[in-house]
Parts: C-alpha cells; sequence; structure tokens
C-alpha cells in the first residue's frame, strides 16, 4: 500500500503535495497561516472532502502558531476569527470542513492560553488518525457487500478521485472499497471515469491505483452509460462531499447521470464517506450549496484554451444523487442498503 | 446565416476545412486521390455523418479524374476498386458514406467510360444540394414539435456538432433545428456539451452558433444530468451517424447516458437525421458497428498528455440511444414521435 504526503505537519508548518500537476510532477507546497491555507484549499492544491477537513484543521494550526510567535493573545477566539473565517469559506460543498473546524473551534475556549497551539496540533492529528482508520473501516465494510461475479474479475467503476489522495493520504473512501476488495482477495478492475473539467480520474485516481498495481481502464465520463448499455460494468462506486440526513449525497459533477444510467441498467451505486460528511441539518439534497467554479476549467486544459472564444459556460463543481438511486451507503459503522432518512438517523445513535 | 466550406469541388479537386484545428484557426487541406481523402476522413478533417458522405462522393470524384489523367481505363470499377475500399473502410459507423459510395458505384457502369468523372461529379454536386435541402426540411420540420414555453426562451442541450460543419457546410440537422426555431422567431438559448474527447462542442458548436448570433452556454458532458435535475433543460436535440430499422439511433458516444437522463426528468430527446443515414439492413442498434479510435484521444488533450502514464484506455467513438428513449425522430420526411419498427417502414413508403 503506498502512503501519499497529502496533508502533513513537518517542522512546524504544514507540507500539502500540490495535486494540480500530478501526476505529471510531484512537488510540495509548505503553508504558515490559516490564509494561505484557505487559498490552497480554494485553488485546489488539496481535495476531496475528507482531505479538505484534514487540511482546514491543519490551517487552524498554523494560524495559532503563527499568533503564538508574537505572543499569547489576549482572546484565542478574537485572534483566530479571520483565519477561521476565511478557511470556512475556502469552499462551500464539502462538510467535512466545517465539521473540521468545529471540532478545533472550541478547544480556543477549553484549552488554557498557552497550551492552545500544541493542543490544536493533537486535535488535528488525531483526525488525521481517525480519518485513516475510518477508511480502512469502510473499505473492509464496502468490500462484503460488492457484487460476486463467479469465474471473473469485478469491474468497478468510479468517479472523480475518492481515494488516498482524497484523504488523509493512505486508503480512501471508494478506493478504499476498492483496496479493501483487492485485500481481500478479489480479482478486480477499474474504470476510472476522466472527470472533467478537472480530471481528477485521469490524473488522480489512475496514477494511485496503478502505484498500487491494480488494473485500471480509463474513459471519458461521457462513455460510462455506454459501457453499462453492454454490461462491462458491474457495481458503481464513489465518495461524497456532503450526505444530507435523507441520503441524497452531493459529489463530483458527473456522479448523477452515473447514479441515473446505473439505475436504468440494474448497476449496484455505491457511496462511499465517512460520518463527519453527513450534514443533519441538511433535510435533503436540495439544501447542499452547489459551488460553482471559474469558467476557465472549462474553457481551457492543461492552460490551452479549447473552447470557441465567446461562449458563456456554467461549472458547477458538484451534483446531487438522490437516496433513491444509491444502493449502498457505506461508512465506518458499516454498509447501509437503501438509504432513508430513518435509517440515517438511526446510524447516529449506534 | 453563415455558410462553412466544409467540403466543396474547387479547381479539379476536393478542398475541405481542417476541423481539428477549428476554432483557433481555419486551415483548408486539398485531396486529388480517395486514398487521401479517406485519411482526412479517418483523421477527422471531416467529421459528422452527412458530412462523411458528401466528402465520399467527392472522394469517388477526384479518384476518378486522377484516373483518367492517364487515360480512361479499360474497366472503371476495377480501376476504382481500391479508391473506393479505402473511403468505404475510412470509417465504419457513419452509414452515409456506404449510402454515399452506393449512389457513385453504379455510374461507373452506367456511364460511357470517358463521361465518367464528369458524371460522378455531377452526382457528388447532387449529393451535396440535397444534404442542404434536407437540413432545411428538417430545421423546419423539428422547429415545429419543439417545447412550447410561454413568456421565457426556450433552452436546447446538444451534444457534440450536428451543425453546418457536419453536413454539406450551410444549416446543419440538430443545429438546423435550432435555427429552424431561430427563423421561427423564437427566443433559444442553447446549451453545448463540449463533447469528449475530440471537443466537437467546445470547438465547433460553441463556434458555430456564435457566428449566427445564437446565446450559447458550453458546459461539459458530465454536468447535463444536473441542469436537467435542476429543471434547466427543455428539449435535447441530437443528430445520428446511423439509424437502425426499429428507429435505434447511434451517435456521437455519451448520446445515450443524455437520453436516458432526459428520459428520467421526461424532457424531450429529438434526433435530428436525413433517410441517408437510416440504415434498413440494421434490425436494430446492436447490428451497428461502434469504431474504437485511438487512445491518445482520451489520455492527451491539445496534443498534452493529461492522464496517468501507463493507464489502459477505451474509446468508442458512438453509442446507440433505444428508440423507446427517442420522443421524435425528424427526418427531411417529417417529424416522427416516438419511432417505431413499423413507423420507421412507412417512412420510406412515403
Amino acid at each position: 500500500m503506498n502512503s501519499f504526503h497529502v496533508v502533513q505537519w513537518i517542522d512546524g508548518h504544514l507540507r500539502m503535495l500540490d495535486q494540480r500537476v500530478l501526476p505529471h510532477e510531484e512537488v510540495f507546497i509548505d503553508y504558515t497561516s490559516a490564509e494561505e491555507t484557505a487559498r490552497g484549499i480554494r485553488d485546489m492544491v488539496v481535495r476531496g472532502a475528507p482531505a479538505i477537513g484534514c487540511a482546514a484543521a491543519f490551517g487552524v494550526v498554523v494560524e495559532a502558531f503563527r499568533i503564538a510567535a508574537s505572543g499569547i493573545p489576549s482572546s484565542w477566539p478574537q485572534a483566530m476569527a479571520p483565519g477561521l473565517r476565511a478557511l470556512e469559506e475556502s469552499r462551500p460543498t464539502a462538510v467535512n470542513l466545517r465539521w473540521s473546524l468545529e471540532r478545533m473551534r472550541p478547544l480556543l475556549v477549553s484549552t488554557p492560553p498557552g497550551d492552545v497551539p500544541q493542543r490544536l496540533l493533537d486535535e488535528a492529528q488525531a483526525i488525521l488518525r481517525e480519518d485513516h482508520a475510518a477508511c480502512l473501516q469502510m473499505g473492509r465494510f464496502g468490500a462484503r457487500v460488492l457484487p460476486d461475479t463467479p469465474g471473473r474479475p469485478l469491474t468497478i467503476m468510479t468517479h472523480c478521485n475518492a481515494g488516498a489522495l482524497a484523504t488523509g493520504g493512505v486508503y480512501g473512501t471508494a478506493l478504499g472499497v476498492i483496496r479493501g476488495a483487492v485485500d481481500a482477495g478479489r480479482a478486480v478492475r477499474v474504470i476510472a471515469c476522466e472527470t472533467r473539467p478537472f480530471l481528477q480520474g485521469a490524473r488522480l485516481t489512475a496514477w494511485e491505483l496503478l502505484k498500487d498495481g491494480i488494473d485500471t481502464t480509463l474513459i471519458t465520463d461521457n462513455m460510462a452509460a455506454h459501457l453499462m448499455s453492454q454490461g462491462l460494468i458491474d457495481v458503481v462506486v464513489v465518495g461524497s462531499d456532503r450526505v444530507a440526513a435523507n441520503g441524497d449525497a452531493a459529489n463530483k459533477i458527473g456522479t448523477l447521470g452515473h447514479a441515473i444510467c446505473a439505475s436504468r441498467y440494474r448497476i449496484p451505486f455505491m457511496v462511499v464517506a465517512p460520518l463527519s460528511t453527513v450534514d443533519r441539518n441538511a433535510p435533503d439534497g436540495s439544501h447542499i450549496p452547489i459551488e460553482e467554479r471559474p469558467m476557465t476549467e472549462v474553457t481551457h486544459i492543461g492552460g490551452v484554451r479549447t473552447a470557441a472564444p465567446g461562449v458563456k459556460v456554467r461549472n458547477p463543481a458538484f451534483d446531487v444523487t438522490p437516496a433513491e438511486l444509491i444502493t449502498w451507503f457505506v461508512s465506518e459503522r458499516g454498509a447501509m442498503e437503501h438509504p432513508t432518512r430513518e435509517k440515517m438517523r438511526l446510524l447516529f445513535l449506534g
């Protein structure tokens, strides 16, 4: 199993792998303030809901150390407010970001002022460890309910990157289930959708699965329905950036179309996400904010303009798959078949 | 209305607009043999089923003039056989190509040998004229059955390029319906899917619609389901490369996914294609050959590698939309609601 240094604490600052230039270059960027970290998140140096949650936690830590360097402030909450706001506003859809900040925030008042930076660091490290443990759990739970394909390999389609690169850096959510299947001894083939406009599938998923020696075939997003119609996909496994209280799941743009097509061809559709991704305050998917990103992501590819000049652009970064299209919702608590509001509620009592 | 010199006869040879470098450059390439023309078709200098049909017809003409330059052959069919074969094998899915060659072929024996080149030229010009007339007809028939949207503009989503650039060069099939609606005085907005991997939507559809002053918004293919789920698409209008005898329609990869999603959201789905696109020998879509194109179209964009090295690739260029998902099939004979085998049969008796 490879380990990717997505988010790491090193020499007193935050270091992140620049996912924008993968797989062509492996570049690391250091962050020493919340403002800089927020910019890194917004510009997608790091992406993927759980990874953003980890990055934001360490963004809080570097901000606290930065402030403490010129003396312990009279009010930590006041001193940290601008940095926390910058982090909170960096990206709107992934709820793990806010979940992570809500874990850090109380420590600003519950900790003796001189101990705050170290206490925040301990908490950020705990978030990273828990993320890793949750991924391993999800991988095991998800792998157990993958369809049987006697006498032939299991073909799993995935969209975007819900892998090690989208989490703390080791196992991943959707790709954790794929790794879980491989670890359980199953023969697995992966169909990776390239995931326009940012090409997380072509650049990141293909790269990290090939590093693990997993058989991976790249397609453009619009080939998925054709492959499904030909019986070439056994199951679709994706991550999520925010799951509503009724099980509706926001994920990278394109996921909804895959779910609708999978439903037509009776192909199981699995969403894999830790409980930190569930937003119990969002009654259903219509309450999940959908980020609209810059138009150049659509008109340009790799810095080169491809589209006809003057054309208007829409660039929603996520869509919402209704719970009724989700066959399995896998969290660190187990694999839930056909999520409903009631089942989701019980999940948090467990 | 703009006219694009997609396929033209000029100074005794075939000249085609190189659609691979649009919209950034307008380059023309001259062809003086069937072999060269076949290569141009295969490399997608020209693309779009009706345009390929026209190009192949002129490919036959240039071959005949090339042969005649060194004397009238003792057997035209024999002399032309290699060139005809190269053209026939240049691309497998668009049936207009073969339809066009089948129109030219009998002339090799029915015409006095000395008159063959000129007779072929007359026929190719007739094919081009008929293509234009058919597009105008389809545009009128299709526009009449577009949904009413009282008090607001009609939003039409299209995929790939079924425009002037995909036909003889003036009106188009799917875009002919859009132009038909504009000509009928309707306020129209177009959502153009970029159409990976070759980006015909971003490069060609956006370019030609903007030249006509039509409000056009570009999206990546995987955003279509999201926009449909938000009620932002009134109708989907696409072309076709081959329609089977039961109404199943092969079209650019991605069309099937759009049709499935449109069906879920009860959005009318319209296929626009001339009768030359109907393959009465294909009982249904499973008999339509699907071209698999080079993997670099998927791994590279604009000549730059984007995908992780070493990944496998699938690159089917077309998919088949089953007739049951097609609300309207529009040909130069009229608009047919919910195509069936029986209705398709009657079309050819009309």
